[in-house]
């Protein structure tokens, strides 16, 4: 057969950046936990009717069909290609067997049959935490869900995740007082800005939307308007600009923002070009990017979406609002840049040595000994010379050799493969460093500018 | 819209459930690991190609196609149906950064298009260990594999797995002594003996493969051969039968039942009938059922595979050998019969009561103070009555609830929801029980028979 390539678009990590990536995972659980949320896990697939009920059509979304199906035989399923709709449709359909208000959380794969480019994966990660309600979910939670997104990044062996938080009350509320009846159509082309630029961005909103050389001008001064606290809010009045709805919306911003002023200074941004393109969002969304690392796009989002699960299912209002950090892009960049990893290639601490085939029953206890006790380890597979059994464990990266009855001492000996060391060990007591009997995660230096 | 069912085959678990799931999977990992297994993740699908290429016809795989595709655009992915054929293509794909003999070990799920049955899933969840070796792989692989298999299951809150033990070789080499020429063929009927009874293997023998009645009868005595230690290849060898395939088969069958012996008593057993029907199994073979639960089929399996990855890319030989627990049939199996739980549906230990709004704050800190201390907790979402709040705690089985600066007492005080005990505390310092800290697996009594 031909020679195996990676599939574009479907990242696999060797096993070092596996654990890597499961103690990511770990610590992003942790934090969720901490804050009382519940994993839950939704299968692979919905139906397409619940993919489409947004007519989200800017997704690419892969279909299912069984290789036997008979003639006929319908394709009703697709992948999932986020974990919120999925949510909204496990909540809707498990109501009355739910505790609300729903806190919880979900950390597994989407996919999308997008174009793959850097960052942008066909089969990612992600990890999310959603809150959702019944009728109602008090601003109260706006502002924890921010403290939990920062939180949550900030806890991770990761450069730092600056969050940028915007309204989408505000930008409605403002095209309305501007005039503007198709707000949707509005955001799509401002949240164009960063790709596009300003003139771009005001020539689609006239010729397109027939806004006026004003109208448009507003909506760019607005878009320009960053701020690290609540005062934020008053560079917006500024604009002149009148509206119940954004008046809402601006309520909505500073009460997030006095609520993460405790935070490191400019750790979390109002930033009021962030619209988060066609997604459910209807009031607070985010957008968080890794320092040093922008231009990869946002490593995390998430926001307040009040009318999701009631478009597939619910009845009522089921308004909710959550994050989600984008465990694959920020892998993806990291490890290609050699800025993560871990400091071995193996759960191993001990490589016990096979002094000959006639002896693996002694190699083979030490090795029980040492795993009873919770020390990870495995036995050489062959009874090769003792520097050719170091080297694969140096290979590995595994911190310890253990030699059984060693020649001519007949005592154990253990030796530390990094500093050459070796001394006798007791298997029924030895114990190694806490930094040693568990794989470390190694951050490297960023590139010098 | 519509009322939301689940869908058929894709099982999905209620918080409790997910959080008992998580524990069983971090528990199938640490065993992995103390074994010196490194995790590895592989992408959901595969090329069909790789997917088929041991003709594997009996499996139904689901194919994926993009929404969007253009005319003309091929499906050539499809999702993968077990986790040792994506590994053997992970081994041939890196091969250059890999240190052999590579032990890894991959919780994930897979996906079949099967009707759905109990037990029987479309997506499930598998934890695999496999050991892929250059060229070689030595029979005490077989030994330590049957170990890990037994421990791996023992380790979890579930009935005691009893581990069944075949080896290919013997049935190729009795069959060839026998002078039946084609063995797949021959172990495809005696594999169903279990479904369709002794007198219908003995005919489809005769009719489909023109074996005498003698033989016929004989391949039934081995297929009725069962032994728990290595005295069991006696009896095999009473039947007559002489073969070099069959003497090595019996070997490499003593060989492990030795290397088992100090397991409890019929912990493992060497079972004749076990063939793990189509697949690319070639010596040692697993099955494994929970007792009490063996209706249901085998929990778990795996087994030796000398050509595999060299089918599917590899250079030169690479032999492997693996286990694989099956984790969602054991968990549906247990959920069903409500025999395996959490004893509470939330990780928060705490629930930090609300007094009032304009108090929010208090809780707050309160929340951020036992969080800084690893208490997992959360705050009431709104000041309700506290009975309320407390039944609120009751229904989520959360033990503790957290009244800050209590009222009349102006210090903080906690309830114990079980006892209704409650007592000053302080944020700062209290700590639960470990029992309290995490949420607990419950088992639950088997039904009296």
């Amino acid at each position: 057969m031909a020679k195996i390539t990676p599939l574009k678009g479907f990242p696999e990590w060797l096993p070092d950046q596996r654990m890597a990536e499961l103690q990511i995972i770990d610590r992003l659980r942790r934090t969720f936990e901490l804050y009382g949320f519940a994993p839950i896990e939704t299968r692979a697939v919905e139906p397409l009717d619940y993919l489409l009920a947004k007519g989200e059509t800017d997704k690419e979304i892969y279909v299912l069909r069984r290789l036997h199906a008979t003639e006929g035989e319908e394709s009703t399923l697709g992948l999932h290609f986020d974990l919120t709709i999925p949510f909204a449709r496990f909540v809707a359909q498990n109501r009355g067997q739910l505790t609300f208000p729903i806190r919880r959380y979900q950390i597994q794969k989407a996919w999308r049959g997008e174009r793959p480019q850097e960052g942008r994966y066909r089969e990612f990660y992600q990890a999310d935490a959603d809150v959702i309600a019944e009728n109602e979910l008090g601003l109260h939670h706006d502002a924890e869900m921010t403290l939990l997104l920062h939180e949550a990044t900030w806890a991770l062996p990761i450069p730092r995740v600056i969050v940028r938080v915007n309204n989408r009350k505000i930008l409605e509320g403002f095209y309305r007082a501007l005039g503007i009846e198709d707000y949707p159509a509005t955001l799509r082309i401002v949240d164009k800005l960063d790709k596009i630029g300003a003139a771009e961005v005001r020539r689609l909103l006239m010729e397109q939307l027939h806004v006026s050389a004003e109208s448009a001008d507003k909506c760019l001064a607005l878009a320009e308007i960053r701020g690290t606290n609540s005062s934020v809010v008053n560079d917006i009045r500024a604009l002149g600009m009148k509206h119940e709805i954004l008046d809402q919306g601006l309520d909505e911003l500073a009460y997030v923002m006095d609520a993460v002023r405790d935070l490191p200074p400019a750790s979390v941004v109002a930033d009021l070009h962030i619209a988060r393109g066609l997604d459910y969002y209807t009031g607070t969304v985010y957008e968080g990017v890794m320092e040093g690392h922008e231009h990869i796009g946002s490593v995390c989002s998430g926001g307040r979406y009040d009318n999701l699960a009631a478009s597939i299912g619910g009845s009522g209002k089921l308004p909710g609002i959550g994050v989600s950090v984008g465990v694959s892009r920020i892998l993806g960049r990291l490890f290609g840049e050699k800025l993560l990893g871990a400091n071995r290639s193996s759960p191993a601490c001990v490589l016990v040595a096979l002094t000959s085939d006639e002896t693996r029953g002694e190699s083979a206890k030490v090795a029980r000994l040492l795993r009873s006790r919770g020390i990870p380890c495995e036995v050489h597979d062959k009874a090769a010379p003792f520097g050719k059994q170091i080297r694969y464990a140096e290979r590995k990266r595994i911190p310890f050799v253990w030699f059984p009855h060693a020649e001519g001492t007949g005592v154990h000996e253990l030796r530390d493969i990094r500093t050459g060391s070796q001394g006798p060990a007791d298997p029924n007591s030895w114990m190694p460093d806490a930094s040693d009997l568990t794989v470390q995660i190694e951050r490297g230096e960023p590139a010098p500018v």
